[in-house]
């Protein structure tokens, strides 16, 4: 039978009422909105033939057993940034559930292959600053050494959030164990970009998700008194720090998909009558190809000493974190790219620029594709966040194309094994 | 008899004993640390033939009648910012006391025409924000309506902070009497800046105060994600910020003592994975000629606009505070660049970029002038300022010149009168 997108939609406006107020979505994950979510979720599966569990690592687990236990991993998030949108994670999570629905009903509670929904805990890493949580346990790439001593606005440890939800912080490696029998990972998303909107696209096949390089900078010069000091004298930090600023920008032009970004600068003592002394920025740097995202890299720090030497400056830079880019499965890329065709015509393929758990699961090896759909004026993380009906539509009868494709070759592979 | 310019040192070092701590000077305006300073300038005053009395705004007034009750006045300030120098302000207060001293003695007393010393309440407005607080009270420019709702970092009202030095915030203006027969103004202060130690001269005579315009410019563009969020369709606020700050600075330099600073930048969210959606800076330009001033902000103001348009942003101005270019006396700068040539063999005329209690002084028309004696390094405002042992003896004998040649001036003008 079709795939019933129209319950998707109503499935996301029913979770908005429950978890929104006047300022967006407060799914912010280990919240009791967060909870109250996922009881929601969990009584959505009244009457399916499923078996449901919470891993180690709090990730929520939605099984539907077929003839193998060879299994099609379908899944997103439900948590929000605070303030967040409407379809940011949980539009995965309910198109998956009704993908799962369909396979229920058209095999009788029992495909040829298991099926699997997983919502993954803790995306975002609003509150404790650690994103893809769920999904780097799952993936073995989990830092807890290092996480474990993070703490919330409000002082509270990440330890004892997790605790508070039954997750032991110890034990979160121990989600590796979903990993087995994982033959293949689906994910739905919005874009939360322009780029489909300025096409006019309504879906999108994701290559992969950029490698980011993201370091601090900081300029130093000599603060000194904006009245008394002559303009040829001057060793001023923000005058480096803006020649940067606006060089990273050719640096980035120079590839096609690269993306450069300076987010924040701060001037020291940063008063009206003192020439900057010292000027903390930082760089956030992207692409799919891990050769273009090292020069890139090598020419910013170039252009970096060579600014800072023209105003007198010392410049220092620090890694805050990295990843390298990873490349989505290429059978699975067709896959998704006939579903699109199908469903829309025509079809684009493009990278992501920001991270999803679909990144973690590809880097264990498990095939792995996600499908963009169109975000309306590319905005995300806040209330704004949209996309139009008729694109959500299309992009679940899309998802499903695709699930279905990846069952028959998974069924398929399987019998000539 | 020669001034006796290593009193003028060992005040200063004694004063240093008294007020400062590691960190620097603590005479801050209104604290109980300055209230010791003032006290402690009182106790040097006994044995001479003065008067003394603090005037409705706080000024601090010694004055050694003489034949005439036409004055000659000299002055600076004894507060201090915190962590400050040891010399700002003080040298020029306790070079006058010396000056006075010698007048009594050469004339018994009893000198052709009344010489006074005053010691300006407040000028650095550390405290409350407000500079030239008790000279603006002498020159009827202050700004007590705006000014009284000020508060400190602890939340102390400007109002109960004079009060508990004796001070009626609604009598300020009462200050104004203190102009009644001041025939011209004579004050030495450090230069604070480089431009004499550049020029290996210990001594400079000072034009006049630059005229400030000071205002905050604020960038808006959009904000977006670092990731998704391809350049080409990028509004950036901190990019036509940079573009700003840089530009800024040719339209300093065309004119040769001109100064514009961009000091504070603040980008908005300013986090590593955002394009920055809001840039408020500020900007401080200074030019002792009023045309060209106006001419660096007409060109300030035009970049910001084109930057902005080229970037897809807005701008929007708003003037924090501004005062005009204020020129000093030409006799008096004459006889200060003699006082200077003869004491030094060389002298050099410079404008001060930063204010002093001498701009109100010459707003009311009183014939006015400053000598500079060297910084080193050009430092100020921190425990670091310091000026050679010979360069301020030989600022001393020579303001002391200074002051000889203006009263001989003002006693033959009475003369002729």
């Amino acid at each position: 039978m079709p795939v019933d997108s129209l319950r998707v939609i109503s499935d996301l406006e029913e979770l908005r009422a429950l978890t929104a107020d006047d300022l967006g979505a407060q799914r912010l994950a280990w919240s009791p909105v967060w909870l109250k979510a996922r009881a929601w979720f969990q009584n959505k599966l009244e009457g399916l033939p499923v078996e449901h569990h919470y891993d180690a690592a709090g990730n929520s687990w939605t099984t539907l057993r077929g003839d193998s236990e060879q299994a099609l991993v379908l899944g997103s998030h439900l948590d929000s940034v605070p303030n967040g949108g409407w379809l940011d994670g949980c539009l995965g999570v309910l198109a998956g559930l009704e993908v799962l629905r369909g396979f229920s009903e058209d095999f009788r509670g029992r495909p040829p292959i298991t099926i699997r929904l997983v919502d993954w805990a803790d995306e975002e890493g609003a509150r404790f600053g650690r994103s893809l949580f769920g999904s780097s346990a799952f993936a073995g790439t989990h830092t807890i050494a290092v996480d474990r001593v993070r703490t919330d606005r409000d002082g509270v440890r990440l330890e004892d959030a997790l605790r508070h939800c039954g997750v032991d912080i110890d034990q979160v490696g121990d989600a590796g164990a979903e990993r087995s029998n994982a033959a293949a990972y689906l994910e739905l998303h919005i874009e939360q970009g322009p780029v489909l909107e300025n096409m006019q696209l309504p879906l999108g096949v994701v290559l992969g998700t950029k490698g980011v390089e993201r370091h601090a900078i900081i300029f130093h010069g000599q603060e000194a008194h904006s009245g008394s000091t002559p303009m040829s004298v001057r060793r001023d930090a923000l005058a480096a720090a803006a020649k940067l600023a606006l060089e990273i920008r050719p640096i980035a032009r120079r590839h096609p998909d690269a993306v450069a970004t300076m987010g924040s600068l701060k001037t020291f003592p940063g008063i009206v009558t003192a020439v900057v002394g010292r000027c903390e920025t930082t760089l956030d740097m992207r692409d799919l190809d891990a050769k273009v995202l090292a020069l890139m890299l090598t020419e910013a720090r170039a252009a970096s000493e060579r600014f800072a030497a023209e105003e007198g400056c010392t410049v220092e830079w620090s890694k805050i974190w990295s990843i390298e880019p990873i490349s989505f499965d290429s059978r699975l890329i067709e896959f998704c790219d006939e579903a699109v065709r199908k469903a829309a015509g025509v079809s684009h393929r493009l990278p992501s620029g920001p991270l999803h758990d679909a990144a973690e699961v590809a880097r264990t090896g498990i095939p792995t594709v996600m499908m963009f759909t169109q975000s309306l004026a590319g905005l995300s993380h806040n209330k704004a966040e949209d996309t139009r009906i008729d694109d959500l539509k299309m992009a679940v009868q899309a998802f499903d194309r695709l699930a279905r494709k990846t069952v028959n070759w998974l069924s398929a592979q399987k019998s000539k094994g």
